[in-house]
């Protein structure tokens, strides 16, 4: 047994106790103490440390705790036997930022942004201050596994009102984004599944089904959206839809498709059509067509709506409403999720809701979008000789196909060589065989009327 | 073809062009005008009806957009092919509570909660104001799929000062709750997956597991935790440990059995380490001990924190740290997830720990929590005959097991009969035999030393 000598430094920085704890610890590592020796008493260290015996107590109760050391009744204290101890790795550098840089681009004419100049900070920050009083502190703690019952019923009532949808608030789960919820919807659906999407898409539906492990065909897709005749031959049983306004083609689903789809899912047991209304609030002739959950007498209709659009993306929220069946599957085989979405955060957009302030917000972002939306097919009214024009009724963006097959990727990059940027269509091609693309996508929800104007005088350039 | 007659009324309620719209699409609906059938012009309805002709033009393209009627060229509009028509389901009443009620309780010793009294709600607000300015609406558009960057800087720093974890920011994955986050990591770790877990442990995970269809083998637990040789024989390739307080048991995996573990994972390829550091912060005696992941050379340990027990269950925030070649992966395979949290509430969170306010709250929650502690302990003195007493150096609860083999229904039954509610330790079993348990759980997070005092009281008379 080794006396330690240790020395101790009173000028700030560690605790005495702190000291003897590391330096034994070091002591151990390093081999200089070893795995069965014995320590000195608390007693005796302490005498020769000049230190007070809790000091050292309290040092080696602390290495006690960790396992390096171990204490014999009677006997004293002893080198645990550790066969080989692991360093702590020290590491340095600034952090990388996980997404590449992107380009810079004079004019983005890009589908996925939105505006939010125009979003109502005052009023968020006024709502956000005052959920945040005292009397809330409830909201601190554990809430409803479905999402606030309060905010789920605020859900109900604009669903009724504003998309036809009559969607009882215990049948509503709130969930942080629609890729969590496609997760959990995942679990809640058993027994051999075969998702069935149109092509082109939204991919990002595409993607987590595919990481999830589940199999997905592509069915026919014509001009009133997902073909059923082909739906039906393909053996699906899920298909999954956007009738509002399909994600990339703007196409708006008539009625007559929209039924012929729901007897589809009749027809079987273990059918569902999952209905993804990601941007029903932005069209602009006539109101918002009643979603196909609202027509759905054969409870075959999960629908899942979003925030996402309708007020920023950063707010991570979104919710999906189940038929009652399998509401009953939910409680017994998925309740113990907890909500992923934060009260406060629910709260808040509850009280936006409530307050007309989403109502105004909404209506403004429409007059907003649509002018610009104006704006842009105004400008592309030359192009009309050698462009299709498409998607143009609803949404945040538009199609152009080239008449004359010029190439998507020829399109883009003459584009970029302008520094305007506009999207491949061939972005949203999940198909497994190679497919040519003749059309772009342009957004216009970021870009402003003077932007747009300029951006598509560009692109009369690039294009010519 | 019929001239339709409807009946406009100017008193609000709805506009001229939704009348009619509503009109001919109920006409349609209820069988009225058929299939085929030819509507008015839009010329001779307006004069008919005495509006302006773009009111008709709107009240048909609505019909038009919803495809309940069809224009053919030349000829004019006609009723669609609508095979059938379901109706908008209506429904009334209240929303019911998703959770059941709880029977009310003098006293509840519940293991969950936690003192939400001692929040720091003006620090808090005030930091939730300071971001929510117009400078900062950025914040509203999507943000990084990992987490914001700097607020990952901020839990590396963390990490590392309090829990020896040297993390890497472009490591950890910021996500709405641990639930989501093995999720994530489910879609991670790919091939031939067996998991292990001690047992009694945290259900919630193996619950989720289960429901991913994943397969789980419980393998054996003694006084230092997850027992390496029973893990060995078991075949599994990742182990699930709570090496800084086993929950519920409240072990404290000392350094041997840590190296043990990571030898493990160190000696096959494809073997991993989930740790799970729940609620690190609590401890009573020392300081906290490192983090397993901090010993890991080998990179095989998935790091999981939490700021649910620590700041609030209801900011659903959690984080996890992968191991380098894990991170390629998790780039090229499931980065195309967003971030589940909002980016302000993180924003929040990260001010909230750089302001220092964190640290004083944990240190002012650590204080109180040790008072009920030790209160709680020396109300305990008198049980020791009669039970043993463990897992009380850490974390928010303990347990008391019964030496004359009192089954743990009947210490819970007679407890209730007082008015005082103790938590059976068989929840937390996920074994397929059904177990004998003599051991109840007492949390003391959310009651008052008054509480605690007399919740006690009650318990000796419900036991004696």
């Amino acid at each position: 047994m080794n006396e330690l000598t240790i020395e101790l430094k009173q000028d700030g920085g560690l605790s005495l106790y702190e000291q003897i704890y590391r330096y034994i610890r070091e002591e151990i590592r390093n081999g200089n103490l070893e795995r069965g020796e014995k320590l000195p008493s608390t007693r005796s260290l302490c005498a020769h440390l000049q230190v007070s015996r809790s000091t050292v107590l309290m040092a080696y109760e602390q290495l006690l705790s960790e396992g390096y050391i171990e204490s014999a009744p009677h006997k004293g204290y002893f080198v645990a036997d550790v066969e080989e101890l692991y360093d702590v790795r020290l590491i340095s550098g600034e952090p990388k930022p996980s997404a590449a840089k992107k380009p810079a681009y004079r004019y983005d004419f890009s589908p996925y942004g939105i505006d939010l100049d125009s979003f109502p900070f005052n009023n968020w920050r006024k709502i956000t201050k005052n959920v945040l009083v005292d009397d809330n502190k409830e909201l601190f703690s554990r809430g409803d596994a479905q999402g606030e019952a309060e905010f789920r019923k605020t859900i109900s009532n604009y669903l009724y009102q504003s998309r036809g949808v009559a969607a009882k608030p215990e049948n509503i789960i709130v969930g942080a984004g629609n890729e969590y919820l496609l997760m959990l919807l995942n679990q809640l659906i058993t027994g051999e599944k075969l998702f069935a999407m149109e092509n082109p898409t939204y991919r990002q539906t595409y993607r987590i089904l595919n990481s999830l492990g589940e199999r997905v065909v592509t069915v026919l897709q014509d001009k009133n959206g997902m073909n059923v005749e082909s739906l039906a031959k393909s053996g699906a049983n899920i298909a999954y839809v956007m009738p509002s306004h399909q994600y990339p083609l703007g196409i708006v689903m008539p009625v007559g498709r929209r039924v012929e789809l729901l007897k589809w899912a009749d027809c079987k047991k273990g059918r569902y059509i999952i209905e993804d209304d990601y941007d029903s609030e932005f069209r602009y002739r006539g109101k918002p067509i009643p979603a196909l959950c609202g027509f759905d007498k054969g409870q075959r209709v999960i629908y899942i709506g979003t925030f996402s659009k309708s007020i920023a993306p950063a707010i991570r929220m979104s919710y999906m409403v189940l038929p009652d069946e399998m509401m009953k599957q939910y409680h017994e085989r998925i309740g113990f999720y907890s909500c992923t979405v934060s009260r406060i955060d629910q709260i808040v957009v509850k009280n936006f809701m409530e307050s007309g302030c989403y109502e105004k917000h909404l209506n403004k972002m429409r007059a907003l979008y649509k002018n610009r939306h104006d704006v842009l097919l105004g400008e592309l009214d030359g192009f009309r000789k050698r462009f299709e024009i498409t998607g143009e009724n609803a949404g945040i963006h538009l199609l152009l196909k080239s008449k004359e097959n010029i190439s998507e990727k020829e399109l883009v990059e003459k584009a970029r060589r302008e520094g305007v940027r506009v999207y491949p269509l061939s972005a949203y091609d999940i198909g497994k065989e190679k497919r040519e693309y003749h059309t772009v996508i342009l957004g216009y929800a970021n870009l402003g009327e003077q932007d747009i104007r300029q951006g598509t005088e560009l692109l009369r350039r690039a294009w010519k």
